[in-house]
């Protein structure tokens, strides 16, 4: 079956007891990351600040450790950063996506293409 | 980072100039396939009627293929049952699906177990 004009998108979803991270809570991270601060990043991603705040308490229960700590002082007060847990977590989670993405372009090109 | 209680959820969607093809309608048209009628596959899975059409004819446009075709006389009248491009695609799809999973799944315990 040839469709040459036809490319797969593949998403990553980790659960623990329950959905706990995927594309959303990587982006949320990331935008904390960024603009130190999880108020900013939502603001910035056009999500409600309690489904943030949701999406992160119930990663964090079923990653068992915390995503954020506080950072406090600098200009403009305190605000939040990720943990070192945080940090890997996200870049293996990244890794990985990208790693299956790979696989599933050639896949696809191979069965698709 | 050893995180044995977690595993990793994959789905693939399939793009032409848009969304096209997805778990949605691949169980679409398993229950089409199934319960020979595109109204009974709406209403076993909760779906409106409506919506499973715009799906299909989506899916229609971006392939370049009809997925369904009338099936007339019988028991109960006329229903509806895949063409046979339809079946070729879904089966493709599945064997897709089912190669990225068993792929992710490895290097998901490579990186995460």
């Amino acid at each position: 079956m040839s469709q040459n004009n036809l490319r797969c998108a593949v998403t990553i979803r980790v659960f623990g007891e329950e959905k706990c991270f995927g594309p959303g809570v990587a982006e949320l991270l990331e935008r904390v990351e960024e603009l130190k601060s999880l108020r900013k990043a939502t603001q910035h991603m056009q999500m409600a600040y309690s489904k943030a705040w949701r999406m992160i308490k119930v990663a964090e229960k079923n990653l068992g450790f915390r995503l954020l700590e506080s950072s406090t002082g600098g200009k403009g007060g305190g605000g939040a950063e990720l943990t070192p847990e945080a940090r890997a977590f996200l870049s293996s989670y990244r890794s990985f996506e990208s790693k299956v993405r790979q696989y599933a372009e050639e896949s696809f090109k191979e069965i698709f293409g």
